[in-house]
């Protein structure tokens, strides 16, 4: 099967990164984010989520991005909501588009949202329901498709399910997460064609962590496959909260790389994003985890000694 | 095509990764590293270079090193030489297998070895009657297979007319190296197919560098075209000469995990592999530049804490 030609990368640096940092990230520089990563030509941006600040105090200026960011015509902004009230503030500030959440791991869905993979999709249905009386589009994730750090294995038919019932539902995207980074192409390539199988493949989208190095391969496995939407974080924002000081989501940087390389359009400007990825991560006092940014700041702090 | 059940994998920790290392590794150190190797299930391992020390300081100890390990049976053991005179001393010190080190792109030979192609060529191919003469085998390099720090882009036929030069004459295995690491799978699938089609698939080895974070990637696409020997570094020992502080050789700890993943076979104790490539980066005094390592080291440490 020939590649795709073009590919959607979906940012979700400030909110799946950002909500795992341990320091306290001010509002101005979260809404800079979101518009550096539209500048540097990012179509999707996941803005930030309307939960309990209690749960997630990260997010607890959720409604103040919304406001700031909404007025940005050329970005679409989904933004993580876990129920109903998350769903009704986020519309509140201004939210266009929502994402909702499940797992493909029975344990890591009472681990993580505190209830079962079916008590999580019911909690989802009037969300879905909502949203489409308000127009509002719904993004589902789910977690765990390669491997859960609970429970361990986690079959592609369940993965399917999940991903079925969120499709079916209303949600007009599926995004498949390798929540732990365990995965490698054999078994992206089983999962996908099990999910495939349910849900179309140009309806899924790839969010593959790079904890074992293995994200670009994943994502070229599902390439070979059709699928051309994948998520990732700019700089590799937010880790691994299952491994202190290993790699999660992988870096948006890496997949342009790697896509620029295919020859696959993503819009992406790859002077733009290395530049967004060092100015976001030198506001948290660190080098970005993206490997291409690390070897390209390093060729031209080489070019320039 | 279905990818190989099994596969050999070199590591170059040793020779390529401490080669380019600043500080100077003492040599029972370097002995201690080759048998944690083989210990690990490596049945090859590229030991040293005789090389001139004024050049090259950290293969001053070569011949220790030989003879040091020499009587390792299990293990192949290729040392690389760049000229007749290395060739000998090689020999002289028990080495059973040689390396030459060619390049398929004119600026990097002449930079890097001070000869164009055609003239490396021609100083290899004694080493190579020599070699026949003494039944010592000998592998041959190609670098710069899919760009050059120098001249940037390098034609897959350039690759293809050395590969097959250094087959013709008599190496047993082709390695084809992506020196600086820029290679994404379009361009490995291009280069191997070119190859290909002069030497056969089985006769070719992979040698790529994570410095943009796609090795992984790249040994993917060439499992689907069928090679089954790659080449790899304990730790991502050596790191990139032409980016200070990013990755160089992949890490073997994640080729291993790979290939687990996929099912394939290549004879290697994972937990035994991330404990050398802890020892080594331990003596070198920092942590594994392996993702795999830091992953599973990193929730071995919270299981313990």
């Amino acid at each position: 099967m020939a590649l795709p030609t073009r590919v959607r990368l979906v940012d979700v640096g400030p909110r799946d990164g950002l909500q795992n940092e341990k320091q306290n990230v001010p509002t101005g520089t979260k809404v800079e984010l979101i518009g550096r990563l539209a500048d540097a030509g990012l179509r999707v941006v996941e803005a930030t989520a309307f939960v309990s600040p209690r749960w997630v105090p990260q997010m607890a200026d959720a409604a103040k991005v919304m406001e700031a960011v909404r007025g940005r015509a050329d970005v679409a902004l989904p933004v993580l909501v876990p129920n109903l009230k998350g769903f009704e503030a986020a519309v509140a500030a201004g939210a266009r588009e929502v994402a909702v959440f499940g797992a493909a791991s029975e344990a890591f869905s009472k681990k993580n949202i505190n209830c079962s993979i079916e008590e999580s999709l019911e909690r989802f249905r009037p969300v879905v329901a909502a949203a489409r009386d308000a127009d509002v589009k719904v993004r589902g994730y789910v977690s765990c498709v390669l491997g859960c750090p609970y429970q361990g294995e986690v079959k592609p038919t369940a993965v399917a399910d999940v991903a079925w019932a969120l499709f079916e539902m209303g949600c007009y995207e599926i995004s498949l997460g390798d929540t732990i980074g365990v995965g490698t192409p054999g078994g992206v390539k089983e999962m996908i064609e099990a999910v495939g199988r349910r849900v179309p493949i140009k309806k899924l989208a790839g969010h593959y962590h790079d904890t074992y190095g293995m994200a670009a391969a994943n994502i070229y496995a599902s390439l070979q496959l059709g699928v051309a939407v994948f998520d990732s974080s700019v700089a590799g924002l937010g880790g691994c909260p299952y491994a202190a000081g290993a790699s999660g989501n992988v870096a948006t940087e890496d997949v342009v790389w790697l896509l620029k390389g295919l020859g696959i359009d993503c819009g992406i400007d790859l002077d733009r994003i290395v530049e967004t990825g060092r100015w976001i991560s030198a506001q948290l006092g660190r080098e970005p985890a993206s490997r291409v940014a690390r070897a390209l700041l390093a060729r031209r702090a080489a070019a320039e000694s």
